[in-house]
């Protein structure tokens, strides 16, 4: 499974394209992209547009992952976020791919395992998964491959829960967790410990 | 002159393209674009970045008019809306035309003569600019029309009092008014006794 995780901004656009047998992470691609600064903000739009169905159509991913905004720090800055997020999404509805949205604690459990962690906790953590030399840098690229790994480890965990639970209690209505928030402690510790194992 | 007025929302965007012979206006076409309530978030910007890229393609205008927005109920709305219009100004770039924005009040102003005006002023105004026998409705059509008649004003005052002052005073350095807050009340009184009369 392929998935290519965007993390949009205002000023630059991380992206990264992690791909997964189940098991073991892999990076197939993984960068920045920043419009010409003398851009008029329509044309940087279609910059980041531009580069991003190029990069989807070429990773051809199972899904496109994407951080989901509820907070910023005024009506200003969201506007203007909700843009380049506006495009990113477009672009990934053009290359005909599933979107899936996570929110900043949903990833940072994902990926370091609580829910509050610093951005310097996420890129070194991004780097152990990818088994990668360096943590990637700028810190956007690190989140855009830390929403791309969270997808992984949601519809990981949500297959892993549903075998596990039709082996032990046969047939069963009870729906497989789709999230970390369906998770009980137990199910969150035993995912972290192999995941990190 | 053509311009194309967008008015994007989060459910519906409401276009309009208005031609202006710098003395009369005539409205070329209009309407809403609402996606089928059933798609999934990323398909409903594809469906509104789809038609207005055809509309403006199809219309080519000298100029994209779109509202510039400062406000809304709080971060989450901001954002939505934001993703609405940055497929619209997307589509513009992509149609390889300028774009120009302008505050609700700049719009207000223009079509109205006041910058507080209600809604139904600014559909009635519209109505009688534009020469039609009905308002245009639902509002985003009527607000998409007026940005679109604000920017033909703003163009046209820019260039009249350009040449009103280059008659009376020979060669100046005083650069026109590209924007109603440039103008002094005088300015405004003339233009908008012209333009309703």
């Amino acid at each position: 499974m392929k998935v290519f995780g965007i993390d949009p901004g205002s000023a630059r656009t991380g992206y990264g394209c992690v791909e997964t047998d189940g098991s073991r992470h892999r990076l197939l691609v993984c960068g920045a992209i920043s419009p010409p600064a003398s851009a008029t903000f329509p044309d940087k739009l279609q910059f980041v547009h531009r580069e991003l169905l190029k990069l989807i159509r070429e990773c051809a991913p199972s899904c496109v992952a994407v951080e989901n905004v509820f907070h910023a720090a005024n009506v200003r800055s969201a506007l203007k976020l909700g843009h380049t997020r506006g495009v990113a999404l477009l672009a990934a509805s053009e290359a005909g791919v599933e979107v899936a949205e996570y929110s900043p604690a949903e990833i940072k459990r994902a990926v370091v395992g609580y829910g509050r962690a610093e951005k310097v906790q996420v890129q070194q953590m991004v780097r152990m998964l990818l088994g990668l030399r360096r943590a990637p840098t700028p810190h956007d690229v690190a989140d855009a491959l830390a929403v791309a790994i969270c997808h992984v480890h949601s519809n990981d965990i949500a297959s892993r829960l549903k075998r596990e639970r039709g082996a032990q209690n046969g047939p069963t209505t009870r729906r497989a967790a789709t999230s970390w928030r369906q998770l009980g402690p137990a199910d969150l510790a035993a995912l972290m410990g192999r995941t990190r194992g």
